[in-house]
């Protein structure tokens, strides 16, 4: 994990214990190795990813086939959680954590919109992720276009 | 917490451990005391309510005013995880948790769009929101319309 400072950040201690738990239900597979290979932002015209889902969770899905569009949930283990200003490359000021979408927050669970293309027996092809690989699932939910 | 289950509705067992842990950053306060009081959707021209952002965490809103609309994460915390497949009332058919955006689900976070009316001292007011009062807060992200 990357922990190091940029000027301007500001990190601040986090609590003693959390106040709650998630489970991993599966991992994303995708062609990313590192955050660096990752694109900017999911392209639902990118490239196929599979959302592999634990045998105990399968049941599930049922209902999701021929669905369009999913809203998915995963958790960035990646990501150091201290952070409460940032300074994003590219910026010139520094900015508040929960004005941006970056990774690093004290809860760094990530929500994309997803083009569902199929439906398979251990889980579902999709596009529009951005990813790394193996990255854990922590939620599928249907999403309805406004 | 309702335990009981309806005809067709598949319960799981639960892993032992969780796998990462979640932080409350605030909680959110609305009109609606109990679940059957709530909307059933929220609505971006329903009532204020507002997000109270606890005092560690409040360096970190610096940068949202102004937005036009915010992602907001909050945890369903009077929702049994277990359940695999669902009967939703009035539905003629039970279908997998992962096709409804019902509370119950194992990791029962909930995502909503909100208008942003004002960013105050220890917290933001906004419209959009569904939730009971008291709900706990884990995320605020910007939101780009598509």
């Amino acid at each position: 994990m990357d922990d190091t400072i940029r000027p301007g950040e500001i990190a601040g201690p986090l609590p003693e214990a959390f106040d709650a738990g998630l489970y991993f239900i599966g991992r994303i597979r995708t062609p990313w190795t590192n955050r660096s290979d990752c694109p900017r932002r999911g392209d639902q015209a990118g490239p196929i990813c599979r959302i592999e889902i634990n045998e105990r969770w399968r049941p599930a899905i049922a209902g999701l086939a021929g669905r369009d569009f999913l809203q998915i949930l995963y958790f960035m283990d990646r990501a150091r959680r201290d952070l409460l200003v940032q300074a994003p490359k590219g910026r010139a000021e520094t900015i508040g954590t929960f004005a941006l979408r970056s990774p690093v927050r004290p809860n760094p669970i990530a929500s994309s919109i997803v083009k569902l293309e199929s439906v398979e027996a251990g889980g579902l092809l999709v596009r529009g992720l951005d990813c790394t690989d193996g990255t854990p699932l922590i939620d599928i939910k249907p999403h309805y276009a406004p």
